[in-house]
């Protein structure tokens, strides 16, 4: 079995504007689906892991708008009702485009919880924007709520911050391993990042949190996979990027990653969490990890396109 | 591996007049899942399937009530949506109450697609009523949009009725026996009934309509289980139920329960189905289904309470 972990970009479900309409994610899910039952036909097993920032972001709109009505779920429920979500309109559009390609593969789905740290930093000084903005005097009555708001003065409103724990392993990976050795079968697993769940006098428990889905999909990947994919907007990583040097990195090691990293030239909440996600895997499995655009995976598994990182 | 299904009725997750809050759900759940894990305890490997009627209900009205802002979603993505909700509260209530038990199972929980024919009967003249209720009005022009409705008179509004085709195959059938096999899990799947999904030209196609989560069961118990339970809020199957000779049945073959069920002794969408869905498993596997409440289930395996159905 040659596995494959493939972190699926939010650009490839909804693009940025785009109204969050089933129609819309399932264009855009069959086009980036198109390129990934080529690579199920070229012998890998996949296992696919998909964000989640605007439809979780319309969950929480819909509870708040409906508050009067129906009793809002806690975020970490509502990170599981997007993995249903995204999770089905995916297996489909997957289904879908390996039939086109005469692959006679299952797609499942996996409801998926992450571990993390119930002291992560994070939990202290949560830095993750989400779900609707609010007026100053509703952010006013939230923040006495408990919750923890920033303003955005671009947008002029206000919204509610949660932590982004670090994963420390995915509850569910002895299954995702299960289901991909049994051959024959694209496994959906970790969607949004996975609901993060913490430990505390033995007992687990769901957390108010949301975890970065290409850190999730390395923790994943870890005993998992030979290769990693990270498939977003552009057709590499880049150096100088928007500079007068302005270069894609066709291959670079951890090393080098790492100090161009250092050197500020990846966009943090972008393209950091990608490169930081390829350099765990490939520091940890000693494999090597891609970051591409749907379009050019078939070349990039042909080290013709996107960004190469090895040991 | 002596696996059984079982179905969870919705009484076990939302007690009928109960605000359907996460609280609620999960006191609910953690009182279904003590003698479920207890039931694991006694080397049995479980799968469960639950329902969804109020927490689907919940999401179209969210849908609708924040229609303005949110695109909504179609029903098979409803049903996904709810899979993922309720799978999670599921998964987390049954964790507990095996480490309760001291028994290491892990709890996965697969999205799952059911099969319905594309000609079933439902589809011309739906029964199922879901969802909110509508003045006339509304209901007026969503009849002119295309939807189905009907009058509760006793309620005072319009309702959407969907159609509520038979299920012929669980399309994850192969994962659940998979991950049964494996051993030391216990897989929920089919929530909802299964999100039911049509053949047209070769492809699939999600359907709005919602499958009886009992029927779903016994298809999906089909060569999987030795058992099948149906927990409910009764302790068993009434003959002549409310009536001055009302008595539960203990044990009864497939053809006298196949008689009562002529003879009127069980409510259509109540008992109903579950004597159905019960009949089903035992003539196509010539094994036992059991109907009782989850208080009688310990009970009810060492044959001293609920509705034992044999050939």
């Amino acid at each position: 079995m040659t596995g494959a972990v493939v972190a699926i970009g939010g650009n490839a479900i909804l693009r940025r504007g785009e109204a969050a309409t089933v129609e819309n994610q399932m264009n855009n899910l069959r086009r980036t689906c198109a390129p990934l039952a080529r690579m199920v036909k070229r012998g890998w097993e996949l296992t696919l892991v998909h964000g989640n920032g605007p439809q979780v972001g319309n969950i929480l709109l819909q509870n708040e708008l409906s508050r009067g009505e129906v009793p809002p779920m806690p975020l970490d429920v509502c990170v599981a009702q997007s993995q249903g979500q995204i999770g089905f309109m995916l297996q489909q559009a997957m289904t879908e485009a390996l039939r086109r390609e005469g692959v006679d593969h299952e797609v499942v789905c996996l409801l998926t919880r992450v571990m993390v740290a119930h002291d992560d930093p994070e939990f202290i000084s949560p830095s993750k924007p989400i779900g609707p903005y609010y007026r100053r005097e509703e952010a006013e009555r939230l923040i006495s709520q408990g919750w923890r708001m920033v303003e955005d003065v671009a947008r002029k409103g206000w919204r509610r911050v949660v932590p982004s724990p670090r994963p420390l392993a995915v509850l569910e990976a002895d299954a995702v391993r299960t289901l991909m050795t049994a051959g024959d079968t694209v496994v959906i697993a970790a969607g949004g990042g996975g609901v993060p769940m913490v430990r505390r006098d033995g007992r687990l428990f769901g957390v108010e949190a949301v975890v970065d889905k290409d850190l999730a999909a390395s923790a994943l990947a870890k005993g998992l996979g030979e290769l990693m994919v990270f498939l977003t907007d552009v057709d590499a990583a880049y150096l100088d990027l928007s500079g007068p040097r302005q270069r894609a990195i066709a291959k670079a090691t951890v090393e080098e990653m790492r100090r161009y990293h250092a050197e500020g030239n990846f966009l943090p909440g972008s393209m950091g969490p990608k490169v930081e996600a390829a350099i765990a895997f490939v520091e940890s499995q000693g494999k090597e990890s891609i970051i591409t655009s749907p379009e050019l995976l078939d070349k990039a598994l042909d080290s013709k396109a996107g960004t190469h990182i090895v040991l």
